[in-house]
């Protein structure tokens, strides 16, 4: 059973599965485990580690338009290095400050692969689901697209740092701000959000499965960031990044055209409305062809 | 560095670091992380590893005398195999369940080595410390001490059973009921109060810490299981091993003498009271003798 198979399994077991995080008793709850191998490639600091780490937990609290309470992370590596200990804290509590949420430590573990644990907590009184998607709404982006591809791109060509605190452009791009403000301003409007962490083809997948919709999306549109460009030899294949890559944490969400430009005062990132929605015979299109399922599986990368 | 090495660096960076569990905003919020090398001794059932993780978690909600609202677990394993995921989520929830708490599901993640990442959270307006002792007062121990230990045992002896659903003895012997109702009605009259999760002696020992005090400890008074007795040798090594091995999570607490009666009364599982609270100059003595700091420190066990 791949990853995508268990988890179809366990929303038969679990009713939360389906949203980014689980709702109980007015809190916003989401775990997420991220290995070396898997998360964290040659050249991440462990500040970048411990920032990234942190807010892709965050970044699943913003998706429900949540603020931030807190969060924990459960840090195992094959030794306790000071150095290494002090960079990863100083960059998970940098990422909860950035969002008024509050680091609140947590476990330390033997293990022969350095391997991250988070938790957050949030809080909201009216969670944003997937599911309302409503025809003839319109899909936002909030901030660009391709950062963490651009990254990936910049460590592979030797842009290592060795470091433990280090913060040069490529862990800068690896790095984000996880978007609980934007979260939080889109929340009232929203009919649907989730975050982009699978990549926005991926998104796009898993919102029209949850609100029984489809989507038309403008290439032209989408806001690839200009660091994925950079490291682009096409436009196509900046593009192709920055649809399908994933790992950006950006906030995908659908709102009433009505509702446009009341967003757009209240968020307080750059939004880019990329698409409208369609009834769900419509399918999802990108400039009018079929916009394929594919993107990250985490865990598998 | 060695873990507790680790851990006392990061108590000058994090200030809720010494308790079992941080305080934030009304929350008790914990995370564990368990590996199969280290935690999950051959034999033991995905459902037992379900429940004890996640109840291990629950077990520090418990040791501050806060109620459980919520756990998560992040599993990760080198494939997905539905029974065993089953099992495990089965475990996951009759823990939370039993302590009136919902466990709300979590990640999945491919990684080499069977490891489970746990969150629970619980509330309370009013956490107990490990720092309140007062020579005095009194020291008592939930339920009884060994049950891992013999659980351990019984596996190494090939008690081992391969179905994930297991729910053998040494599995049963493996479980634990979380603490919490007897954490909560510890809470208005404990001094101090953590759970044995290191063993009590190690419990003792960071007791003193926290709360500069000794112990006076009565070996005859300790309630050493009666499993863990029949897999002993001598009576003196059943003692070593319900003192020292830990893994047990009952809850250590201490209470003024006056508090002792409305204690037990409140209190709905055996409750042992194994010595006095002395001034930190005394140390802690076991029948008389000093009683050495050792126990099970996690991740290297």
């Amino acid at each position: 059973m791949d990853e995508r198979a268990a988890l179809a399994l366990l929303e038969g077991e679990l009713d939360p599965v389906g949203d980014d995080a689980a709702v109980v008793d007015g809190l916003i709850v989401t775990t997420d485990m991220l290995h070396e191998r898997t998360d964290f490639p040659p050249g991440t600091s462990r500040y970048t580690a411990g920032w990234r780490s942190v807010g892709a937990s965050l970044s699943d609290v913003a998706a429900m338009g949540a603020g931030a309470t807190a969060a924990v992370a459960a840090y195992a590596a094959p030794e306790f290095v000071e150095d290494e200990l002090l960079a990863f804290v100083r960059g998970a509590r940098d990422v909860c400050e950035l969002v008024d949420g509050e680091y609140v430590g947590g476990d330390l573990d033997g293990h022969e692969e350095f391997t991250v644990a988070t938790t957050a907590i949030g809080r909201t009184d009216d969670p944003v689901p997937r599911s309302g998607a409503r025809p003839g709404d319109v899909v936002c982006v909030t901030g660009t697209l391709g950062r963490s591809a651009a990254a990936l791109e910049l460590f592979r060509r030797g842009e290592r740092e060795t470091d433990p605190d280090a913060r040069g452009r490529a862990n800068e791009l690896f790095r984000f701000e996880p978007r609980i403000a934007a979260g939080r301003a889109l929340a009232p409007h929203a009919t649907a959000m989730m975050d982009s962490s699978d990549g926005l083809a991926r998104s796009l997948h898993q919102l029209t499965e949850a609100s029984d919709c489809g989507f038309a999306i403008d290439g032209e549109a989408i806001p690839v960031d200009d660091a994925v460009r950079s490291v682009s030899e096409t436009d196509r294949e900046a593009l192709e990044r920055a649809t399908t890559f994933g790992e950006d944490f950006e906030l995908v969400a659908t709102v009433p055209e009505t509702a446009l430009e009341a967003v757009r005062d209240a968020v307080d990132v750059p939004l880019s409305t990329i698409g409208t929605v369609l009834e769900s015979d419509d399918g999802i299109s990108l400039d009018g062809e079929p916009l394929a399922d594919r993107g990250y599986t985490h865990g598998e990368g």
